[in-house]
């Protein structure tokens, strides 16, 4: 009616649809999370609270979208895997990436409380979110490896540097200054010799990341318990670098 | 270093920058609202305090984004104006959407107790948004006056519709039935005759959604202070599709 | 200089690179070719000269282009596989599209008098063009399948349609209604019966259409010698839909 | 049928609608044009017969798609600019791009020898092509006032350069390190002061470049006749960066 002659305006909305056949990887980061780190009273080098939120959100997002398989988490980002056959919203871009975004920060937001009692919220949060698609299996498991990798090599850094600062007494750019140019052995030497750390020893939420996946269902379960216990998720802190991750867990990469 | 072998990955990152020369409009909806409208006992047919945290929501983004330089909403809906020339996070598309979903959602619920002081968020709501490029004025003004034209549509609707339930005693699926194939006079008229309602008489927040703008700067201001005036918003809930709105803010549609 | 000013509107060429990792098909199809047959006295139901001809202009761009593993090509129609990992003009889309629809067309008008000696072309003939992404062998393959099992049908539908009309003095219109309805064994009944036509004996060349591939290299033949040899190409008239091709030649569909 | 079973291959081909209410530039660009050139002995600094020829397939292309409104031609490079409210193929890109690089490419080689009766074209020329969107008025003019500056800034460095190899006897190095770092009036000097040519007295071909426009209908000319005056196109070597021949057309930029 009135409404029909501006309708033509959804005419400029284009479809966005993403390639059949790819699995779908969405990855949110946190908008300026330095400040809100510091702003909140984040622990250095690694604030738990702060992480198992993360993992809480992300849990959340899972279990209300049954078409991702696995999730990663480090620091203030998280990385989500939709199985290559999903046709969630129709393989929508701006929908599924929109969603979850809006979903995950929402989570974030409302389980605040839990994790940190006794600091209430100071501002809004907000993540940014990107989908990008992988064709076939040695990508997306090299994804996972490229951000596995990263956690290891920020936390390395991270926990070295916080070293330095809190119990060596330099400043922040002298603990810059030391770490410049050195491999990953040195750092760790660092850690032992100085500060009597064995980064063997740091905890693997830290050094590995939070893993996402469906539980594996039992040998012997069958049939709807399968299904079921495939819909159960549990964080997980373990190498997915390696193969034996995935071996253990075929129908993640499954067609 | 060990990261660089699986780096390759990012190449798979598109760009998706926006049209040069364009005005974007990002509409965010309500996910599910129905549901969690429900849920949260939301006064039918209107509830002030959803539309108000709406509203509360949508300022802190255009307070954060001072590139949005007109928003407008009705129920669980927003449509935020950038302007044409904006260069926000280089017109990345992904980026912008995502951003300004996020940090609504994070708003909404973060304002949450504010506006339902007495009713505790049961799970975290959610919304999702899209990007449309709308080439020129004409357009931009079509696309807001669709929007309006809709609220005043499914307003005079559900008011009716409401009356016939809550004070007329009839089922729901009575009440379609008798709403089924009137024009809006007859809609006002059944609200009148029956209900004593007069249309005229409803808040104009309801009939006419709520208008976000960048407050005019006076006559007499000048220079930074001009400027700082543009920074201030106001929630109008008027007339948007007549010329009157537009010609007393011509910064909304320039170049 | 003078031209600085007016530069800033190459900033309206958005990047339009095609997703790593996927193989690329581009598929051209004669841009009314109903008509351009007619007017140039195509053979029905198929004309060798014309197939002749688009094999090779579909032969120049494959020796041109490199990265072109395969062709197939059928009526006036022609689909050229690019390797998965082909980096030709850095994956632009439209830089890919255009210059190899623009190179066939080209080679279809140059070659014409070759095989049409007696027959000037009358007016300009045209292709379109696009490029799908396939992300895996399957879907590769399958797209084969589809257009040869395409040819079988329509070559099939053809050859008893023009038996009825040529040779058995109907009309058009009778014998599109003659064929309504018919399966394959039924079409090929007609021929036998009717015409004394045996489908078997028809040329392979119209029904499997035609096969462009880089020559496979001799067993003894090695280092720069097989690499020249890949870079020859034949026509072949195979099928193409079951696994003997594809192993034969596993370098297709390679990493 | 057998089809059916593989026909979900095309499920991979996406939509790629062009955003409505912008015009449309599709610009083609002769491919390795400078071998071409030097292969067909065309005349430096301009080849007539090679621009006329040029002109002839834009024109067939305007002929033929009566949506383009004009189009700018200069060495081996043509753009044609669609009408903003173009549903030509509905505004599918490729389908577009491809048919216009097509059909100029075809025509092109199709008219070869009616400008080099004596010169046998020697191997098959392609053009590559792209869209670009422009949304305004503004943009459309600039985009051709830095198509027209740029043949104005070739033609005057091409010109002097080969004045100074032809008759000045230089070398092409030498020739290029002689106009390294001049302005066009030093250009225009040395055309005058050493070989006595007046830049102005140059044709206006290959100073303006040539410009593709369908007829003005004469003021008394009405209804049918005023639609069939438009659809015929003139060939004019006229300058495009002013408001003059704009204004005397406003139906190229019109709604």
């Amino acid at each position: 009616m009135a409404n029909s002659k501006y309708a033509y305006v959804r005419n400029y909305e284009l479809p966005d649809p993403l390639l059949p056949g790819c699995f779908l990887i969405c990855r949110l980061d946190g908008h300026s999370f330095h400040r809100f780190s510091e702003e909140h009273g984040f622990t250095k080098p690694n604030d738990e609270r702060a992480l198992k939120l993360m993992d809480h959100a992300a849990m959340d997002v899972m279990t209300e979208y049954k078409d991702i398989v696995l999730a990663f988490g480090e620091s203030d980002e998280f990385s989500f895997l939709l199985r290559r056959s999903t046709n969630l919203y129709n393989r929508r871009q701006a929908k599924i990436l929109t969603t979850l975004t809006s979903y995950f920060t929402s989570c974030y937001v409302f389980h605040w409380s839990k994790y940190f009692p006794d600091t209430s919220m100071r501002y809004p949060p907000s993540f940014d979110g990107r989908i990008v698609l992988y064709p076939d299996e040695r990508s997306v498991r090299d994804y996972f490896s490229w951000r596995q990798a990263d956690t290891h090599i920020n936390n390395l850094y991270n926990t070295a540097f916080w070293a330095l600062v809190k119990q060596g007494g330099k400043t922040t750019s002298e603990a810059h200054a030391t770490l410049r140019g050195t491999v990953s052995a040195m750092k760790q030497e660092i850690l032992f010799q100085r500060f009597n750390i064995n980064y063997n020893d740091i905890s693997p939420r830290f050094k590995k990341g939070s893993v996402l996946v469906r539980v594996i269902p039992s040998e012997r379960s069958t049939g709807e318990k399968k299904k079921r216990a495939r819909t159960r998720t549990e964080v997980l802190h373990c190498d997915i670098i390696g193969d034996e991750f995935w071996m253990a867990r075929s129908f993640i990469l499954a067609g």
